[in-house]
């Protein structure tokens, strides 16, 4: 047992209000909804939640708000996302202090590093502290890949307990399930892709962080039971109808990156009456087209989210 | 009914004598252990038979030589890789000319293209040829990616019949399979990745092109049959004993691209007794130390393919 | 003397008719123009030449007219560009048989290799021939750059005799060219970007391959003069001039690629009168609206290239 | 005049003791050999700071340090380097308050951004702070590359003042540098890049901010005013000899980025005796093995910077 729960993990999205504050009512209703659909778990400030784009000081509400909210129904997992070691072990210290049950770290990035100093990197994070370190593995932020015998030779050490599998390589993603059950499935692995989990379970997922899961929690959860009661043929019908729905971050006109995925995902919670906004941390700019927004809702409505 | 099948399509490997002449001989012997197998189409000249390395006399021989020894006993389609259209058009005539049943081609590479160009470079292909054309998503080798919607949009209007997706990206290809399935499926859609088959077929695939097919035929057809009878379980069982054959790409040292992969299955296929080197082409060395050749060797015994 | 000239060797265009035919005449114009400018050499056959779109047969024939034009009046270098080895020497000997004085050729592409096997590559051609080869490091077209060190000492090995860089990367170019004088200088350095040419000559280059040099060759003859005289201020007015004009492949609306690039220098000759179309190979349609067609014709006559 | 001074402007490094603590005396003493040796600013908390290294606390006793330290002998500029733009603002706010000259801000990075989220981002640090800001283009860390157009529209506007052009794309460098000029100069406008700094000052460069300037801060002084003076034989030469310095960086064993970059330029100066020891901010190691520091000791001494 390392530590951390199989299952749904939904990253938490940050809903915020005009001025582009926390908006901790929604976010109340947000952490409700989760935990109400019955995730295993809540990734709090993960790249959906918009950590990067978050000082130190929201980040530190948001997690004792989130602690607060979910008040031990589940555990809460928080990302500790920064540039460099000394940046990330003074995140984790104050995770720590404010009550998450692990933490959720990436590769070093801005400053380009090699395999060495990568594992040097979770090396010093484990000493650091005794919480379980989930590795975030997206290349497409941080711009390394980790490998997957680095991290079930990290994993069977003790300096690591899960993988947050986010990289687009589902070739990669098989051989880490392969080669951690090969020693004795230390890492509890999760897929971070929306519409591929129905593949990740068959490859030999543990579970998985929807950022899409916000939208729709009770699908995630609905199509885990069926793999776990081995109902393969509804976890595909789940999966397929579920991959509808991620449709909606292929409409934002002009859009690009978390202004496109986690701007529709926040613009149809809006629609859905969770979150009152869908305003994004500056310097993005919210879904306000029409068009765009249109289309999120035909989507969303199809979908049965939306009355 | 677009005129490409269904299910295993392997990649036929293109055996090599010493002198770097092609082996037909060793090629017979590939070409019977695949058919005895079951495979539901043969696919020369691709990335896996070394297409790139080959002049264009001996690429014709090839065909020729492939279309012969099958003898109709399942469709063969040609690879007609080149840098961009007047040369693709060029390997089209004559693989027309040799009898195959369909082509394969990428899009324009070497000189940039953007999304206008490649849509016209396969409209021109179109324009030049009755035959069923497979569009190649490989962007490793290309350096573009085939977006979905058009991949779709082509197939629907008649230029495009087929994809072989070797693009290592997962949630594109199932926005493919739901995309193509909503426009009444123009495409056959096929991966050509092996160790997420399983997951592929769930999102939609309708068939593999496996370079590993050359190794283990076999597993294949018995994965392909066991989804057609929605046997999962037997799916994922034989999904999870060809990831492990495959890890034999990872043991050659020093060597990346083709030279580890197309190397490996060689070296296993002369290990096994049906062709006589695992020579590559020119610049390719092939794999000769005995640490990697005895990592392949234990790594096929233990896949039960040596005695 | 490694039989590689210094100075200006531009990149030939290759003008077409409207139906996609070398435009011969029009070719003869072009290179009249070059050779009357006092041009050091004439490079046919590269990715300004549209290389990668033109059959064998296409392609012998432009060498065989251009090298008869040219009649002796300065050295004529040919592209050999193709995917692996074999392909590779197929052009060289066909190049060898109509008469160049040299070939340059790129390292492998579309297969991936490594280091191993790019040397190997450059081997095997010099083993094929006696001309002088030229390394064409063109990254952005076979995405891998070759490595100053690995450059340098195949050509003390008598492997390689010159180097076109277009490889944008200007911290290694002029490491290409101190590690290259250290070693006694075997090979002739030249740079492929218009507008950084007096910077190169700084840094050590011998020459330069200016795919603008079509545009205005007297333009880059006068800069070498002025390099060669010692006169840097000059060089750099002429320079600056010369990036003045490089402006118009900026002017193409919704083109990328050679379809900017080479497409604005055959507009511009097609303005000037030099060329009869600016008609691009498939699947390159030709620069045909007004806006961009005015803007090109603005920077040019601006640069006193039109009356 | 935009507030932001020509020449040269070395990125300081941050001299470590064993333990990783800032050494301020050894910091003492690069700052006067900076200063002594007659640089026109210093830029504190660049990437050759190992800015991403340090937490805000020791980022604001560096800031706070080196101020004090240099005493108005000449302007200190501070990088403000953070993912996305609250993060950067509150990194501003303490700049200013600790009395820099002007800032030092990137594009946002980690999460995905693409133009109109670039131009907003560098909008709402100007609305944040009335000091002068300098762009910091270095698509290596940030993954993104700042238009040249983009750059001296915001300079037109009063957005920008500067840019730090680390970009290693020195076609793209002149277009700034000449689009810039006929916008009426309203950036200075820098390279980050060691061994082209006489192309780049033929280009068009105000300056350079050279990590290799904290090696040999005299050299490219003495190379800025034999620019200024017209003397470009000088300049060549300045230039040639620095570029041989700067081969230290390729000197250490397995290791890239800064622990090879940053880390040579600490081992020379520890060799020098201006700092105590090489080390670098966790993870990355210090150069240690006698190979590599021989190596490095040996191409500072045919430099004339050992006795």
């Amino acid at each position: 047992m390392n530590g951390i729960v199989s299952g749904i993990i939904p990253p938490l999205l940050t809903p915020l209000h005009e001025n582009g504050d926390v908006d901790y009512e929604s976010l109340g209703n947000l952490v409700e909804r989760l935990v109400g659909a019955g995730v295993d778990g809540i990734f709090v400030l993960g790249s959906s939640g918009e950590v990067a784009f978050l000082n130190d000081t929201v980040r530190d509400q948001v997690i004792e708000k989130v602690v607060a909210l979910v008040d031990g129904r589940c555990p809460v997992y928080a990302g500790v996302i920064d540039t460099q070691t000394n940046r990330v072990i003074e995140h984790i210290r104050r995770a720590e202090a404010l009550g998450v049950q692990a933490v959720v770290a990436t590769a070093p990035f801005y400053a380009i590093t090699g395999p060495a100093e990568i594992e040097a990197h979770f090396r010093a994070l484990r000493a650091a502290t005794t919480l379980p370190i989930i590795a975030y593995d997206i290349p497409v932020c941080v711009h390394s890949k980790l490998a997957p015998e680095l991290l079930v030779r990290l994993a069977t050490e003790g300096v690591l307990q899960g993988v947050k599998d986010s990289s687009g390589d589902d070739v990669s993603f098989r051989r880490l399930c392969m080669l951690n059950k090969k020693a004795g499935s230390p890492l509890t692995v999760l897929t971070g892709h929306e519409v591929v989990v129905d593949g990740s379970y068959l490859a030999g997922a543990d579970g998985c962080v929807p950022g899409l899961g916000n939208v729709d929690p009770s699908g995630y959860v609905r199509m885990w039971k069926a793999f776990q009661a081995g109902d393969w043929d509804r976890m595909k019908v789940e999966q397929d109808r579920l991959a509808e729905l991620f449709e909606i971050v292929f409409t934002p006109i002009g859009k690009v990156g978390p202004a496109a995925g986690v701007g529709s995902f926040k613009t149809a919670l809006e629609l859905m009456g969770v979150i009152k906004t869908n305003i994004m941390s500056a310097p993005l700019a919210p879904i306000a087209d029409d068009v765009s927004r249109n289309a999120i809702e035909k989507i969303v409505r199809e979908a049965g989210l939306l009355n």
